[in-house]
């Protein structure tokens, strides 16, 4: 591995190292006197984000600091990108200026991976478009390996506006590539149409959905984009496809409840669900950290210093 | 000592061992080669930010620096805060991406407090609507100790806008319970309506405050709510209740001139006064950084590695 | 050297002192296991920047961080400047959290040298207004002593806007002192009135002047004041002071194209040519963490630790 872009390109084996070593990094921080490892020490990791997400960007900048790199934050907005420079121009500056790796988040599909062409350095993903966002579905993998024992062979409903959802997509490689058996739940007018060939099973109702699942991801709502899916309020999208306390009562005893965050409480899930013990949404927030510090160190040292 | 919300709930030995702390940082630090205490290293403080505050943040953020703790800006402007993400969902993330600290600056009165119900780090209050700003009356206090060699039985005089000063607020509080006695002076419009539950006197007259005080300390004016309290111009309100040179002649020949910063000078401040040596203006902002090395040491490592 | 402010107050040995510790710091970092050197460990670095610059406030913070140093990001804009602070109440702030050097940009001419007045670190101008970039200049002649062996007695065009360029003006005192001989090309309503006093020769056609030059400098185009110096479109720009193929054929097999960044591709310089190995760009970048590496520690530690 050289880059982490999508996880449709992970194969299933460096997908299995990736959520070992995140085992090995929660295990070597947790409950340390001084909670860092020295790996990347002299290392120069950029946080290139071309939106806005203080989350996604907090973890990456906190997995970095944890493996003692350093860590420059390029908020695009402000940057010279604003003058109209490329971005081939800024990833070349960000390359001379030494970047060992840079973190993209970008609104177009693509753009991580056009970075490659121009980088030597490693390149993450953190969110393209409607694309991918890989750590999050590794994230929600090892959440779902600590919580059910594996992925293999567990059932999975994604539930939503997976048309628009960078964490379904790449939720549906990596966890049908895990084994998992994956299905996807939400209104016609929010699946993609090319969704005959993915590895999935489709549904459009959510209760008929709920019985055999063993994990059940609430995707967050967009509200400009219910509007275009014909749903004319948050009630009307919560009562079709929000995930509420009489629908948690429909799970199997032992089924999970996630959410990427950040939520809309009251919309896609009821406040009380993601309050519940079941809920295991800050759980996958601890582990986004151990993933990416997972991702980080094996992109930057090849897993050479292990 | 677990938080630091308001010095309200400080009781005087609390407060005193802050003050003993942050001569101990000051001693510790100033004049080595490598002015820096490895105390915190490996532990994550977030500056949890909803207003704009670079000279507060980065007080904290030095601070932190100095003792080895990792720093992350968290701009709650620019976050999924903006995605309508509750204080709580913000709060729950940082708490699991593992925050030892969290250092906010918040809108409302009482939103530290909240966050405490959510956070098992420390929760330090940077700031909060008019209500409180401990660190920064911490840092008055020892600037009155370190320039008219006590707190206890000095008299103070806080001038200005006191109605909407958090500052004047957490000042009250701190120096009475160390002894001193406080005088508030400002227009009537500008006190709060509780006041006679305050543990000061209350003058309206700033000629007639000045010639028994130790130490006069000068509120900044928010320009918006002067014009609301019936000062049609900078003019008046300096006339009124400006520190200039015939007054700072009226005070005794060791009171001190103190200021919390940023000043407009020439309105609540005289710039020939702001700039005389009996003004500790600059010294507040150094003993700042020293206060809060002290509070973030106290509180994240309990006193225990002394 | 107590500050960096401009080239023109540099001398020539100071210059070649720079210029030689950015060599060491190269070769001090480049290929090491962990390539960071400790000099400034301890020391804190603010980069006070009154006008975005990404890519300079990164290349500074990286080169900060390379020797060890804090960093601190004070972004005036969103800071307590905007509550009508001024420069120099800033200033005294910044001196009091015990900044060690200030890195400053700022639109008006001449702030990194009044800051000097009020601070005791160490002050460096990333760019003042129209006036002058100084680790600029220094990282263009430490390219030209890589790529062409000396500056000294080589030819160099600097290209386009000149009257509003803080480039050229560093440059023209930088590398004249260094005994390059310096050609300014552009029309006369972007070349300043006082140019008769500077150390130049002054050409208006760009085509009669490369095939004698060793290093061609392209300015970037400002598109509102290209409009005011009575170019009506980019491409008119283009075809009288672009560098494209054509012209690139014109000049010496040796001479290499350099270009401050960020590019206008397809106005000052064509792609084609920004990307030929010919052109220095990425390299420049580069430098530019080296020099200011160097000038940092230089400043910071009087040259002692060497």
């Amino acid at each position: 591995m050289k880059h982490l872009l999508t996880t449709k390109e992970l194969t299933r084996d460096e997908a299995e190292l990736i959520l070992d070593v995140t085992e090995q990094m929660a295990e070597a921080v947790t409950g340390r006197e001084v909670p860092k490892l020295p790996a990347l020490r002299g290392r120069t990791v950029v946080n290139l984000f071309f939106e806005d997400s203080t989350r996604t960007r907090t973890s990456f900048e906190t997995a970095a600091k944890r493996l003692s790199a350093d860590v420059v934050n390029f908020a695009a907005k402000t940057s010279s990108v604003n003058k109209g420079e490329s971005l081939r121009d800024t990833a070349l500056t960000l390359q001379a200026m030494g970047a060992d790796a840079v973190v993209i988040r970008h609104p177009a599909a693509g753009a991580p991976q056009r970075l490659t062409e121009w980088i030597d350095g490693a390149v993450l993903n953190a969110g393209d478009g409607t694309h991918a966002h890989p750590t999050q579905a590794l994230l929600d993998a090892y959440t779902m390996k600590q919580r059910l024992g594996a992925v293999e062979g567990r059932t999975v409903a994604i539930v939503g506006d997976i048309l628009h959802s960078r964490v379904a997509r790449s939720n549906v490689w990596l966890l049908s590539k895990l084994g998992a058996n994956v299905r996807l739940v939400g209104p016609p007018t929010l699946l993609p149409k090319d969704i005959g060939d993915w590895p999935v099973e489709v549904e459009y109702d959510l209760d008929a959905s709920l019985k055999d699942v063993d994990a059940i991801m609430m995707l967050r709502v967009q509200r400009e984009r219910m509007h275009a899916a014909f749903f004319p309020t948050a009630n009307e999208y919560a009562r079709l496809y929000g995930l509420d306390e009489r629908r948690l009562a429909l799970l199997p005893d032992h089924a999970i409840v996630m959410h990427p965050g950040p939520m809309n409480r009251g919309m896609e899930i009821a406040a009380t669900v993601a309050d519940s013990p079941r809920a295991t949404i800050t759980e996958q927030v601890t582990n986004g950290v151990w993933v990416r510090m997972a991702v980080l160190y094996l992109l930057l040292t090849n897993g050479e210093a292990r």
